[in-house]
């Protein structure tokens, strides 16, 4: 069975860093599958990139390895870590990149990695995606048990994830994630809304939430539920993240669901 | 045999969503080889979509699964398919991004994606890249017969392809591409350029084509026939797209041929 | 033993060329594994992208062919050329990309690209990327041996490679690459530079080299040992580049390892 290894980093597509932890996981293991997953999480920004491992990572068979490396801290004290949870690895730097694969799976295993062994030669200070992460992510890919790596961490970091406000009648929820359509998501679940409530954004009405982008007008908002199963803001043909930052003055948006019985 | 699955998305490189796709793929068919064709096609640019398809899906071995997904309606009323033509599988939407295949290859057949089969257990109204045309993509290199996945589309939706207009002594062609060169891709094909004639570009007079970029000076704008086939206006180190914008205030930039008789 | 070929080009990921080039290479060897190296090297950067190969290639096992398409003669007189060194082949035009090859291992060969058997049927004169280089490579993989191509070349084009000035209590280097984080590599070996030593950096004093980014406040520069085996200027959680644009005037910035014996 070939193993997989997604790649998730903030290395962007300019430089050869991305390809050079490819060749270090080529030397481990060569018959490992690699899948650029994302390489432009916006640079520095963990909670982005926690965000889009949350809305990638099962779509990926069971086994796969998970590659994380958005790690401002490189070099510091934080550790390099491997999760097992869900039938996958997760590997990167204990930064709280993997909260919610700890929400989601509370058997969770988290494993510190220091045993040199599975580590390049040389360990150089700002690059421990090539000298540390890739490694231990193809030794997994190879059956190195993850207990051989190092020992468990009790309290990895944990990111503060946002939930939305649920009063009476209305929710309001935060939007954690904008992708280059300039699509909106929020932190509404899918679950939390009616098809005949009403969606307030940044205090402009947008009506009930449509089935898709193209229920609008080109270049008006409409609010859908997103692939990714939580609430979404959009415009169709267009920039929702442009439009808002256009026309609402508060950066932090707002999104209001308003209950409607019928 | 290993199959390939090439992927064309307008998806950018700034997101998870190709490789959601590679994972829904793997998931299928954990052989397929999948090859990143081109991600940043000008978002909902359908035409632009077809044309870099024209351009390249012949330079991959037959039986590859060329996956399109370039899809503004997506979630509306247009129908995923799939089209057999030249030895080759097309799957995306029915939008016309598969209009060059159809006019290249006269027996094109196409079918449409129904058969929840081979689609994802549920379907989002806003990422049929990853609920169904990637799973189709992917079952197909599997062997399962296009006409398992629905029935045939008589009529599928053609995009109008601009041809050069000839008139006695003058070729008028018109800019179909621009790549990230800044080289400005014509429809005229190479078979109407003699290496006398005379090429204007927005009035101005460029000269014969040229052999290659080098033989103008740098800055210098020149004509070739580009690697796609067809006429190209192109700036020695430089970009035409700027070149032209800056000098030649006609956005829609004709491109003519004068036939000169030795 | 499967065969790694890594793509280094300054095609961008905006456009379909990589993707043609891995659809001929995966015609000539379907067994052939495709890495991404580098596909967004500076556009015409011969120099950035030798630094780039230099900084990368022998993270990848032995037997691993390096195909680099930075270009900008092409359909010129430069010659395509095979260069055999180290356990690896290059690939690539003789314009002195492979620069750092030649000086890190005396043994290399050159060998020029002249046979017709290993290229594709028709030669474009703006692509020779799809048309020689991604042919030659694949061939490689699949053994044909270098001298199969055309004959030795004795003298392939060298880059002048800037050495830093070494005077009794200072050594000055100078920046060759800035990667997309903004950090500046230099010329200065880590064998130069003591740990007590003072770095400036266009007049500025850094003082001494760190461990890491994160030793310095976020947005202070720093100066630390990169990743590659150089001196390099960050800013912790920012952009060394853009930081010295602004605070000092010299373009050409000269980092100076001030010696201090203790």
């Amino acid at each position: 069975m070939k193993k997989i290894i997604t790649i998730t980093t903030d290395f962007g597509v300019d430089d050869y860093f991305t390809g050079v932890m490819k060749g270090v996981m080529l030397s481990v293991n060569p018959d490992a599958v690699l899948v650029d997953l994302n390489n432009c999480v916006k640079k520095f920004d963990v909670f982005a990139a926690a965000v889009s491992l949350r809305n990638s990572f099962n779509y990926f068979p069971e086994g796969a390895v998970h590659l994380v490396v958005v790690d401002p801290g490189v070099g510091g004290t934080r550790s390099p870590i491997i999760v097992n949870a869900g039938g996958y690895y997760f590997v990167g730097p204990d930064n709280g990149v993997f909260s919610f694969i700890y929400s989601i799976f509370s058997g969770y295993r988290v494993y510190e990695i220091s045993n040199s062994e599975y580590m390049l030669p040389e360990i150089s200070s700002t690059f421990h995606g090539r000298d540390i992460f890739a490694p231990a992510a193809a030794y997994l890919t190879k059956g190195i048990r993850p207990e051989h790596f190092g020992g468990m961490v009790k309290d990895p970091v944990t990111l503060s994830i946002p939930d939305p406000v649920i009063q009476e009648k209305i929710i309001s929820g935060t939007v954690i994630y904008t992708d280059s359509f300039g699509n909106l998501i929020t932190n509404v679940p899918a679950e939390m809304v009616g098809s005949n409530d009403i969606i307030k954004a940044g205090g402009m009405t947008l009506d009930q939430p449509r089935e898709s982008y193209s229920e609008a007008c080109a270049g008006e908002p409409v609010a859908v539920i997103g692939s990714s199963g939580y609430l979404e803001l959009a415009v169709n043909m267009g920039s929702a993240a442009e439009y808002f930052e256009k026309h609402v003055s508060d950066t932090n948006l707002t999104v209001d669901v308003i209950k409607v019985n019928l």
